[in-house]
């Protein structure tokens, strides 16, 4: 069993935090909708049903010249500790996308994908993380905005006591 | 280009249906919550955040002597029209579970996994569907819920011009 306690990022996990100054009160019973077979969140106040879909990280381990592409995390949680350049999925892009935009905002890191290296469940957190394997086209990186520095490591250079999430092992 | 316009299952696409009966309507103002960096809808009345997440379909392609498990669905879109077992991932499953509970909902069949066949990407719906490659325990199917009937087919036998989704091809 991995200790999974501090996996994530920076987006909280469910419930959804309510934004500050707004009308009132998030107030959701647990029930089963219309038509549907499984108890959700739905809102006594505007009805909204919370289907809750298991989220998906994209990311990539990143080669180049034998050395692995690592970033220290300038945000929570884990700040100052190294992880893989990876992030959330958002709407409208492939995880190729996604896993491309991760790079280039945490890493400054214009990325070539290769293939699918692994598809890691953490169900705990209704976490699915895909990662890729790529390689840099150019080999320009530096740090972005939720990097306090970038690196590329050989495999006994990593700094295995102070990577980010046991999902990065 | 595939004509992805019947992709997707039974449940809705984004904005998510509300409850009937319930208190109010749904109000969603667009707007980039504090600490955020793209815009989101935010309930007007209770301030709830709705993070769209893209939505991971689950399934399996099931052989069995060297026939494929196709099952012909009793549920909209797409009623009639043949699919392979998949469906939405719920949370606290692993997308292996996820695979092996739709076989055993659709088609009461219990799988095998072996490998991940393929990741399809439609970002035109923010789905991510991941299909494995799988086989059949017992020799034993028949129509769940959500289909009508379930069969195996040589690959020459298969209903093509039949089939629900372009995915599925």
């Amino acid at each position: 069993m991995q200790d999974d306690s501090n996996e994530g990022n920076e987006r909280a996990a469910e419930p959804k935090p309510r934004e500050a100054g707004a009308a009132g009160d998030v107030a959701f019973s647990r029930r089963v909708p219309t038509g549907d077979n499984l108890p959700r969140d739905i809102c006594d106040r505007c009805g909204f049903i919370h289907y809750v879909n298991p989220r998906i990280v994209v990311g990539s381990v990143v080669m180049h010249e034998g050395k692995f592409l690592l970033c220290r995390r300038s945000i929570e949680p884990r700040r100052g500790y190294w992880t893989l350049p990876a992030g959330f999925m958002e709407q409208g892009e492939t995880t190729e996308d996604g896993a491309r935009r991760e790079a280039r905002e945490e890493a400054n890191a214009d990325i070539a994908l290769r293939d699918v290296l692994a598809i890691y469940n953490i169900p705990r957190i209704a976490q699915v993380q895909i990662m890729y394997r790529a390689s840099l086209r150019t080999p320009h990186f530096s740090a972005g905005e939720e990097s306090l520095e970038v690196g590329l490591f050989g495999w006994d250079d990593i700094p295995w006591n102070e990577l980010a999430f046991p999902s990065v092992h």
